[in-house]
Order: structure tokens, then C-alpha cells, then sequence
């Protein structure tokens, strides 16, 4: 690395979700942090205004421009790159950047197929190169503080978590032919729980997956599908896509059993009308997290019963945060301009850059996580038949410890810095 | 029938649930609408205790007690039975009084095999009595209100439902054997989902099932078993039930597949501690109604995306009260002393057993929600796998119109009667 403290790092992908962590996130690590060297989309005019964005920004130079991925890599090769293109390409574009020797951070999305996933291990299990998938809601506060409470033993065994991608993307998806976005033809063409990280990420954290237990096998199912193409019929009805058959169902649910025996159930629900959740909860034998209501239910070893049943303890979460903040978020303060989670997976990454550690999200996390959606895909074609779930770690989960559980790593993080840098004021 | 104003009913099963709704619901029918003239547990001090209650009520003379529902059956020859005795023992009841003429309805709970629903369905066929399955929750305010919506059209197509049995029963389930309920023989000895028509029938109507749609498949997983062995640990233990090894997984995950296309997620969710919801959800292409947070969601057919992520909408529900409250309940006080749901139930049962009718609740109805007990079983055992579902109507559901879609029916209840008796003042 050219430098220890400051990594040269490239981007690759600038569409709505690059340009946006560029806008938020990665120009106020600039200069101190991090040199934007370069930037890449297949759209000219992507890099282009990413290019500007980055360049007008204090203390950077505009960043060299790329539309093929593997150039950047070749000619600039940065100390780190950071993937935000279409789910498809992810894990080529990672598996040649580990090739060059480059720690590669990319965005959350599904995989395609196993065998990819397996190239992606053995990729990093050959160069030793770093790659991390930037699940951003492992560094939720709802998603940290209830880790934390989970380590504390607040809520006994944990036997059961769910979580879903509850979010209305009808307008994003049927205009993606005007806005170029991935979703419209991963719609057109798939079937699958397309995008389970958001939930499964802090789960299988909470879970240890991967670091003593593991998912072993998952049922999957879809209801039909009419969320997109009513909304198209409506609000565009002189469009192609008015007229186009979305194989993708309106509601996924995705049921995964741990080896250790307890179930994950997975929901993705993104064309039909609603509010935006992700129902993060986590139950065990003592009490839980409920997501959908943001509530805390501890037992207090009391006889309840029908006592409870008009109970509504609907926001009450807010009343654990004194006792239960995850350390991270006692330090952070996403108020000051910060990109909230963002800032914090971009800063975990950057960390086990600098460092040459193991990222937080490793390999065998991000294989693992990406896979349930190809797996998904095959349940749901098969009518829901249960399939097996890949050991990435060919059987080294039964004695890997997750960095996660060091009690000083807070997750990657280097708290104090965070503190530094982030304080509450 | 004797009198056809006033059925002789005979009561089969006396405990916790028997007891209670003899309490609340029963002898406030006497006398001007039923006279009971029979109860009958297999234990005589149950028998007894509920034969004082009713012996005690206005206009009512005490019932004869009997401890073999058989010798109830052939010597009292009720014109109506109700039966709220163990989950195991429903269908055969059902079955020995179909054969006697005398309609039957019998409590919630799932089957133990699929042949024993055959049974049902043939008896009925057969003798042309009637049955009905006493699923209070389809009477719900909220259920009802979200199937008025759905019959209106507000929520556009509706493409999934879901719902769970969520509900803290770990003193009720390890005390089983002071309390001799059922539910502590099941938890030990089977794993699925044993409960599930109060989610299931609600949503079972506003899907169609058995008239003009049809359940087809479903994928069950069970997660491990913690729950009441953790609480019998803590609460109980000296007591053999804290040594006891329950074969019932803690959360248990179904999805249904229907033939018109929607799926539909059942969650029993007993022995875990939390507070309690049915979880009712209906999803449209235009709206939708969310039982966990109470709430509605109508597409205004704006764009939102983002701007909804932090709305909540709890509670919000109340405030279509006004305009979409179903006419059973504009008519209907609960607070009035009456028993809610229970109630209703069973007037509908009475009507359709005083008309001759079909009950709004029928045989094959009763059959295909109480299936999903033992299929689950089936599922989970083979480890998720698809089990495919009866069609207990043998191709009937192509052409079969729902009682309760007629628009005067009201559900099988006589509206105006409702109204005469239970108006709200």
C-alpha cells in the first residue's frame, strides 16, 4: 500500500447508489482519510458526474475516468476498491480485483449462481486479498444494540429471527428502463428472494454463522405476481413495461434452518403498497426484539397470559437505549452529517484496509449471505423444496471465532477513532 | 328438530375452554334461545361444575352429565352438539353425531391425519348434517372490517396474506398435568403447526379457498425447542415437566401456495415469551391491512419510496372504523356484556341450525384448515419439504359460491336479529 493511513482507493459503479455514498460518504473522507483516484461505470456519463462530484470536493483531485472495470484495476491500481455496480457484476468484479491484490468492498445484492460463490472463496482462500460485502444494516443501531443485548444473555437462547426487505420499489423498478437500474430486469427475468442481506446480514451475526453454527438448508416460496405490472398499468400505460410479464413474485418468504436449530425466516416484499420496514427481530427464551414495532419484550418470570393480550408495547425500544447502545453508537452521531450506517461499514472496510485485517463481513459471511438468493430462486422453481445451503468455510466454522465477538473490535471499528471523530456533541 | 325456535343442545367437553364459553356465551341464550340439556367430559367433576353453572342460570333447568359423549349422543339426541374437548377427539365427536343427525360444531384445532378428514367430509356427504368448525376469530372486528375491504376492492388483487398464533402459553403448557390440558401431551409429543385456523380462516375466506380458489401445497420448519423446557427449568423445578423433552419446535414457519397464486405465512409462535397478535395481514396491489402494528396502508398512487421509510402508521386502523366497520359488528356491542367473537360464532352455528342451512363455516372448510396441522407435521419431518394439499371438495371449489359473500348473509348471521339483540345504544 502506498500509504499506510491513507488509502488510494477506486470506485466502480456510479449509479444511484455510488454517486450517492460518494456524495454522502466517501468526499468527507477526503483528504485525510482516503485519495479518490478513480472512478468506473459502464455509462460514460456516470463517471463523468461522479468525476465532477468528487473533484469539486475540498482537497481531492478529480478522479480518472473508466468505463471497464478491469482497466481501472490494471492501470491505477488502487489499495482498495469499492464495487456499487449492478448486482450481476459484483462477484467478477471482485474475484479479478483479489487477483490484482486488491481488499474489495461491494455492495449488498444476491448471487447467481453457487459456483460463483465458490470462485469467490477460493479467490481470497488463494491471493490471501481481503473482500468484504458492505452490508450497511450490520451497523444499524436497532440491528447493534440488540447484538449487544443478545451477548449480555438478555434474551436467553436465541431459537428464532426474521427480518424482511419491506420496501415499495414499484416506481424504481418499472422505471428502470429511463433510469437504467438492474431491478427492472432482475424483475423481468427472476424469481428468488433478490435481496435477503439487509436482513440476514445482522442475523447471521447475532446467529454466529459461520463462527460455530451455520445455515444448513432453505425452503422458499412466491406468491404471484401483480404488484409491478398494476402499478405500470396505472401509472405508465403507454410504456413498454405496462405490457411486460414480471416473473418476480410480490411476496418471497424464505425459510433457512441453522445448524444449531434455529430458523430464520427471511420476507421480500418490494412492489406491493406500504410502508418501508425491515422487521428486524430476534426472539429467544428470555424476551426479544420486535422490529415491526421497534419494541422489547423481556421476561420477568411473572405469569401473564391474557394480561398481556391487549398489551401494545409498540415503540417502547427507545427506553433501552441508556442501559443498551451498542459502544459504537454511543460514540457515532449520524446527526452531524454523517451517512449513518453508511459511514460506519465505509469506515469498518477502510479499517481492515489499513490494517490488513480480516473484514468484519468476510468471504465466507458475504458467500453465504449472497447465496440464499440463487437458492431461493432454485425452492421456488422446484415448489418450494428444501436445498442445501453450502459449507463455504468446508467445516472451519465449527472453531472460527467472528471478529465480531472481540470485545474491543466493536465490529471491525476502531471505536476510539469513531469516537474521535464522530462524537456526540 | 323438537322446537324449531329453541334447539336442545348438548355440550361436549367442559374444561378451561368449554367452561368459559358456557359462561360467557351459552346461558345468556337461555331460555329463549336454547335450552342445554346435556353436558358431558370424561372427567365428572367437570361435568359437574358445569352442570351447577347452567343449573344456577335464569330459566334454565340443570342438564344431565354425562361422561361418554356416545351415551349423550343416543340418549339425549340433542338437536345441536357443541364440542370444546381435546383437539384429538374433535373429529370423532363431529363424526358419531353427524352420523345421528345432529348438526355439530366443534372447536378450533388441527387433525392428526389426513384420513380422519376424509371421514368427515364423507360423513357429511353422506348424511347431509351439517358441521362447522367454531372458528371465533373469523368474527373478529378487525377480520371482518379487512374482509369488507377486500369484498369493496380497496386493496386492489390481493396477493398474500399472513398471520400467527402468537401467544405466551408456557404456564398453560407446562402446568398440563395439574390442569390435564391437552396442549402439555402435544407439545412433547408432536412438532407442528397445531393451531392454526385463528389466522387461517380469517384469511381462508378472503382468499376464496374452497370457492372458486384452493390451498395446493405448503413447506413447513420448525425451529428448535427451547421454550418450554426453559421455563418449566426456571419455574417448576422439582416437577417432571422440567425434566420433560418437548418434541414441539418453539416457532414454527408454513407457507401455503394457493391456486390462484397467493401464498399465505402462518407462524405458531407459543412457548416463547411476548406479548400477543394474531399478526393479521392482508396484501393488495393497492393497500393493504397490517395486524401487528394495527394499521392500513391505501395507495394514494403518488410516489414515495423513501419519504414512508420512517412513517408509522400504528394504530392507524381506528380511523377507517367509520367508514368500513362490517355490518355485524355496526350492530353489534360487545362491551354490553356479550362474548365478542364467541358469540357470534355461535349464533351463526345456531342460525344455520335453526334455518337447516349451510354453515358459514362448512365441513369442507373445517377439513382443509384443520389439514394444515398434520401436513406441517409432515413437512417439518422431512425437513421442509412441499406436502401437497386435499382437495377435500373433490373439484367443487371451481363452482361453489360462499355463503358469506352473500351480500344480506352477513356471514351466516341474520343481521337484523343481531341488531335487534346486541344494538349498540
Amino acid at each position: 500500500m502506498e500509504n499506510e493511513k491513507k488509502p488510494k482507493v477506486g470506485i466502480v459503479g456510479c449509479g444511484g447508489r455510488g454517486y450517492g455514498v460518494i456524495r454522502d460518504v466517501l468526499i468527507g473522507l477526503i483528504p485525510r482519510e482516503i485519495s479518490i483516484a478513480a472512478v468506473c461505470d459502464k455509462y460514460p456519463d456516470r463517471a463523468s458526474a461522479a468525476a465532477d462530484l468528487i473533484g469539486a470536493a475540498d482537497g481531492a483531485e478529480r478522479p480518472a475516468e473508466y468505463t471497464d472495470y478491469k482497466e481501472l484495476c490494471d492501470i491505477v491500481h488502487p489499495d482498495a476498491l469499492f464495487v456499487y455496480s449492478a448486482w450481476e457484476s459484483h462477484f467478477d468484479i471482485a474475484i479479478y480485483a483479489m487477483k490484482k491484490g486488491i481488499p474489495v468492498g461491494f455492495e449488498v445484492g444476491g448471487a447467481y449462481s453457487i459456483e460463483k460463490l465458490w470462485e469467490l472463496c477460493r479467490t481470497y482462500e488463494e491471493t490471501g486479498t481481503p473482500c468484504m460485502m458492505l452490508e450497511n444494516c450490520c451497523y444499524g443501531e436497532c440491528e447493534l444494540m440488540t447484538l449487544r443485548m443478545v451477548r449480555e444473555g438478555v434474551f436467553g437462547d436465541i431459537v428464532h429471527c426474521s427480518g424482511g426487505y419491506h420496501h415499495d420499489l414499484r416506481y424504481e423498478i418499472t422505471g428502470g428502463i429511463e433510469n437504467r437500474h438492474y431491478r427492472l430486469r432482475n424483475y423481468v427475468g427472476r424469481n428468488c428472494e433478490n435481496y435477503p442481506t439487509h436482513e440476514l446480514g445482522p442475523i447471521a451475526k447475532i446467529l454466529d454463522i459461520n463462527n460455530g453454527n451455520r445455515m444448513l438448508t432453505l425452503t422458499s416460496m412466491a406468491s404471484c405476481s401483480k404488484g409491478a405490472s398494476a402499478y405500470a398499468a396505472k401509472n405508465m400505460p403507454k410504456s413498454i413495461v405496462a405490457r411486460q410479464n414480471f416473473a418476480q413474485g410480490d411476496v418471497i418468504t424464505t425459510v433457512i434452518k441453522c445448524a444449531a436449530g434455529q430458523t430464520i425466516t427471511l420476507t421480500l416484499d418490494t412492489t406491493l403498497p406500504r410502508t418501508y420496514t425491515r422487521a428486524f427481530t430476534v426472539r429467544g427464551t428470555c424476551g426479544g426484539y420486535f422490529g415491526e414495532t421497534d419494541s422489547i419484550y423481556i421476561d420477568d418470570g411473572r405469569y401473564h397470559d391474557f394480561e398481556f393480550c391487549g398489551e401494545k408495547l409498540w415503540g417502547n425500544a427507545a427506553g433501552y437505549c441508556d442501559r443498551y447502545t451498542h459502544p459504537i453508537w454511543q460514540n457515532y452521531d449520524p446527526t452531524g452529517g454523517h451517512g449513518g450506517m453508511d459511514y460506519l461499514v465505509t469506515e469498518a472496510f477502510l479499517e481492515s484496509v489499513r490494517n490488513g485485517s480480516r473484514p468484519p463481513i468476510d468471504v465466507y459471511d458475504s458467500a453465504s449471505w449472497a447465496a440464499v438468493s440463487v437458492l431461493s430462486e432454485q425452492s421456488i422453481s422446484l415448489g418450494g423444496m428444501p436445498v442445501p445451503i453450502p459449507d463455504f468455510t468446508n467445516g472451519a466454522w465449527l472453531c472460527r471465532d467472528d471478529i465480531a465477538d472481540a470485545p474491543d473490535s466493536c465490529y471491525g471499528l476502531d471505536n476510539k477513532k469513531i469516537a474521535k471523530k464522530y462524537r456526540k456533541q
